[in-house]
């Protein structure tokens, strides 16, 4: 598929995005109290990402630098890192901006028109976000392909992912660090201490949780995947651009444009990727108007379905092996197959027990949770293991990267299920703050529940593709850097394995640390506020509170946090490459996959659980228990242990092990 | 050395440990409610151990006649295996023997005698266990490698290690089942439901608990260490029976007895290690004057300079490579290295700022536990890869296996410190139950306190040495498995190193479950005791708990939950080397090596640093809080956490990595 064409189809899905932007913004935005609370969380959002994106301007001129002088990286490279890192930085801003349309719209939808149209606006919201990632991604890569297509100079694109998981690695970071500390420090507060609800108009952390939302799981969750999507996509390419003759033969014939069609194929499954999911949105249209949960369950369904159609369909008459059609099918079901087993395991038996075991307290409580998240990282791992052998089966390391890329083509679709989420939260939010009342409440309520079991599916399905994309990167840098072996009978190799091991370990525990540090500060903030407001605590009518410290607190610890694991991420495959040797690096990878792999599903699905236990409880699930018994004290200890687990150091771990796997594969020519 | 020499040193420290034994025997035990209590342990302890041999007799024996039938393995793998497996079992048998009379008796010397006599004779406790290690692998080791030492005939002694890993998976797993069920479910209810003190005699759960801490710390700990001690040794046998006659030239000279004498110095080396601990175990005759806590780093310090003292002149005198002595110093500073670090995460800077995050509640105490736990696994594994970097780097292979022999060669005073603890720990719970008043409760909680921090050591050495005992085997399996490479560039390995990083996750949750479910039977059965038994609560004279049905809950939740993960440890390796390949289950082995190790760290050194807030904080040391306060509370439920943290998941760990690599290398031959 002609390059142009690709760039183009992104500026079609572009133009939709746009459209459902203006229609998001149409919709009425509600009364006065609801218009100033909506623009507080969307001042608060987009001075976050300002403040994030000078850090960043500095950070990604730094390695644009050093990107000149490097031999064999050069401008070439410099300015696909620059396109990447554009790219990443104006989908997280269309995304966050509509985020921060629609929760409000979404919050009078429901007061004025009921759930279908609530249900409606969010999706729609989350649309832009989805359309925003895959359309930029087909964009910029179409540009650079089309000038750095050439099997010689296809290396230099490699720099495009490595700009996609800069902005990435600090968006995630940076973004999980600041919506946990605003999160536990107002619920230590707030909803323990003080014993008022969650989203209390008069908490003053309450509006800096809300811009975690969007801050974390719109722009943060839509960093990550777009970080995937264009990273799966280019390490099929450079394993095409490198791979044996035999290899090529095999999968696409003798043919002179063997080759090419092989370092074609990604991208152009990509934009029928996107094409199935702007008619899945569209179907969306149709379907509104069935059970929300249903309605979301079809409409990935359909795109999914759509996209295995189309992507047939092309292998069968560009005549290449359909071998490499099983593999795009064995990555799809392996990213439906984790959502799936995500949602059984925080939703289902193991999150009863977790809710069970807290009527003996939160040790139990905690335990039992611990041991949910480490059963829960088994089987996806088993069946990242199931698709890597199928895909190798049937066409090689090569069907491993397409595998990861028919996980992801569908992103336009999966992306914007999982930022429904965080709108249909803030829609909540914002109807508690401005007091819509009961009825208004139990509509986002349900909502946010719902968009609570999609979050939880949209993590697994994050740490999965993570997972398939930093293996066929991992594959592509074997094969950049001439490696025919990664020898673990070497010690250096072994060594390498075992630094690697210790890298999530590393990243997790700072980040936690920094949750934990923030949001002590968080809590000493909203105790003096309580203290020293007089009024704010009793509710006396026209007391507000002041929330921009407390915007501020969570935005400078967001941003001094996310340095130290940042720098792990940047610095570590190049001193184990060129200190050690680049077998080492490739042992490190293999192990900063394995633990960060692992850790990240524990850590995911163990926070997931832990929530929707103390949800349970709180619906009146759990026999002889309800909101204020010790079983749900006990529970909401197990949440507050989770919140970091789930939303900071689980999701960092996806960025490091993408991150370093891409260094490594932009660094690999000089290994040589 | 000859065969028969290493017999002989054996059976010397044998006979050494029986007039030890009998020294401590002749200690006056107390008067007769102290008798008594002793003897419920007594009897607990050895009805569990029966119990269990009887499981494992069935276990063996079934093992045994698989070898039987194995091609390539036959009767002289299977007798060695048994062989094994005795020693072991005869190992713990003493050792607990000795350390259920050593509990009274230093309880009575606390009370008669004062703080030094108390001290002596609980540190001779734990040198019967020490010194049976030691000289019950030389012994075991030193007759089969009298039958079977030839290099055409070494491999056959893999079975001993064999043997004693499977004594250790069961010992370790079970022991360590046993213990939590008891001891969390007595605390549960004892000191959390009822507000009764730790070890109340009203308490029926509390002699489980006690036998909980010889059966687990005394005999699994054991187990766990024998199982190290006589598989670095065969390993390192291994790796010189198959090495290439280069290597062997490089590290012996090019006579023909080269390959003998590097077959012959790892179990020379573990012979001048037995003399060393018997000079510094007679050397507290000196020391035990001084403060316990001085006494006991000094012992260990004579015994380590002391050994590696010999290790240098018998290594000078056989005229080999100096490479190779570099590389023994490197693994006894690893060892070193690892229980200091340890020391510091469990008792300094880390451990107090679990305590101060307990001021805001249990879930802060729960995330900056976790947090140090992931951030304690870092420095130790960096100081496992600088081991292995400058052993390979001195001796290649043989030096990583070298390294492993040095680091365990002073097994014998290891242990006998390791010991030590939970003898001083059931001495001050049988002080406490027969009511022997302050003062005496003073001396015993003081040595219990250093208890803690040398079991906390204890248990960074037991995975150091796992680790490396493991690394050795590794190099020994793909040695005698002909792998000249196992390649992570291949799919296979990727799949196989993912599958071995999931089995520590796996047999981890399964532990900590089955703790859990243990422990829910415990309470159960306690709060019916305290409900159905007149008076007992109250405290009436002459009302007594039923402590047997607690033991029997203990006993029979260990012996069935040891099973399933017994089975995966056993079966996994088979299974992954059959079905995919060799080099597959390579990459399994790095991969449960690499997970295993930092999960074990994790939790052993998570769990401790949470005991130790709490007791920080019941011993006044955090400003503003004491026994009984909110922040004291919190710190319970962190020290509960971790309990099955650190004495049964943790623990397991160590037995799984190195049973994995154990039965890899027997299959080895079978997989060419």
């Amino acid at each position: 598929m002609n390059s142009i064409f690709v760039a183009g189809a992104g500026i079609v899905g572009l133009a939709v995005a746009i459209a459902i932007y203006s229609y998001v913004k149409r919709q009425p935005d509600g009364n006065d109290l609801m218009k100033g609370i909506a623009a507080q969380i969307y001042e608060g959002a987009m001075a976050f990402l300002f403040r994030e994106y000078r850090i960043l301007a500095i950070f990604v001129a730094a390695v644009f630098v050093l990107m000149l002088v490097a031999p064999g990286l050069g401008l070439s490279t410099g300015l696909c890192f620059l396109g990447g890192a554009l790219c990443s930085v104006f989908a997280g801003f269309v995304g966050m901006n509509a985020a921060t349309k629609a929760n409000v719209r979404t919050a009078e939808a429901a007061r004025s028109k009921g759930s279908v149209a609530a249900f409606f606006v969010s999706f729609n919201g989350g649309a832009v976000m989805g359309l925003s990632v895959a359309s930029l991604g087909l964009l910029g890569l179409g540009v650079c392909f089309y000038i750095f297509g050439d099997p010689e100079t296809a290396r230099y694109v490699n720099g495009f992912a490595m700009g996609a998981s800069s902005i990435a690695l600090f968006s995630r970071v940076g973004g999980g660090i600041y919506t946990k500390a605003a999160d536990v420090g107002s619920d230590l507060v707030g909803k323990v201490e003080a014993g008022i609800p969650e989203d209390d108009p008069r908490n003053p952390g309450v509006i800096a949780d809300n811009v975690g939302d969007n801050v974390g799981d719109i722009a943060g969750m839509g960093a990550d995947i777009f970080e995937s999507y264009v990273g799966s996509i280019i390490a099929t390419v450079a394993i095409a651009s490198t791979a044996g003759a035999g290899a090529i033969a095999s999968l696409a014939g003798y043919s002179d444009a063997a080759r090419s069609a092989l370092m074609g194929l990604p991208i152009s499954l990509a934009v029928l990727g996107l094409g199935a999911s702007l008619i899945s949105i569209a179907s969306m249209l149709a379907l509104r108007k069935i059970d929300p949960q249903k309605a979301l369950r079809y409409t990935s369904l359909v795109g999914t379905l759509l996209f295995l159609l189309f992507a047939f369909i092309f292998i069968y008459v560009l005549k290449l092996s359909l071998g490499i059609f099983w593999a795009v099918l064995f990555g799809t079901i392996c990213g439906t197959a984790i959502g799936l087993i995500t949602e059984y395991y925080t939703s289902s038996r193991p999150m009863r027990r977790i809710a069970l075991a807290s009527k003996t307290g939160p040790a139990t409580n905690i335990i039992n949770g611990f041991a949910v998240g480490l059963e829960s990282s088994v089987i996806p791992m088993l069946v990242i293991c199931v698709a890597i052998f199928f895909a190798n089966y049937f066409a090689g390391l090569y069907g491993i990267g397409i595998a990861a890329v028919g996980m992801l083509a569908t992103v336009g679709i999966t992306m914007t299920v999982d930022a429904y989420g965080p709108v249909a939260d803030n829609a909540g939010g914002i109807s508690e703050m401005s007091g819509l009342g009961e009825n208004v409440r139990k509509i986002t309520d349900s909502l946010d529940a719902l968009g609570n079991t999609t979050a939880a599916m949209g993590k697994g399905f994050a740490i999965g593709s993570a997972a398939l994309t930093a293996i066929a990167m991992f594959a592509a840098f074997a094969s950049s850097a001439q490696l025919d072996t990664i020898n673990l009978t070497n010690p250096n190799v072994v060594i390498g394995l075992f630094i690697g091991g210790t890298l999530p370990f590393i990243v997790s525990a700072l980040t936690m640390t920094s949750v934990g540090k923030a949001a002590g500060q968080m809590v000493e903030e909203i105790r003096r506020q309580f203290r020293e407001i007089p009024g704010l605590l009793e509710g006396n009518p026209g007391v507000k509170p002041d929330p921009k410290t407390c915007v501020d607190i969570s935005t400078k610890a967001a941003l001094r946090e996310m340095i130290l694991p940042g720098l792990i991420a940047a610095v570590m495959p190049v001193a184990v490459g060129f200190i050690l040797n680049k077998e080492a690096l490739g042992g490190m990878l293999g192990g900063a996959t394995v633990t960060g792999v692992l850790l990240a599903l524990l850590m995911a699905n163990a926070g997931g659980a832990w929530d929707n236990a103390k949800k349970a409880i709180e619906k009146g699930e759990i026999e002889g228990e309800k909101k204020g018994s010790d079983a749900h004290k006990a529970a909401v200890v197990g949440d507050t242990v989770g919140d970091p687990f789930k939303d900071t150091s689980g999701p960092a771990l996806n960025i490091l092990i993408k991150l370093m796997s891409i260094i490594s594969l932009i660094i690999a020519p000089l290994l040589i």
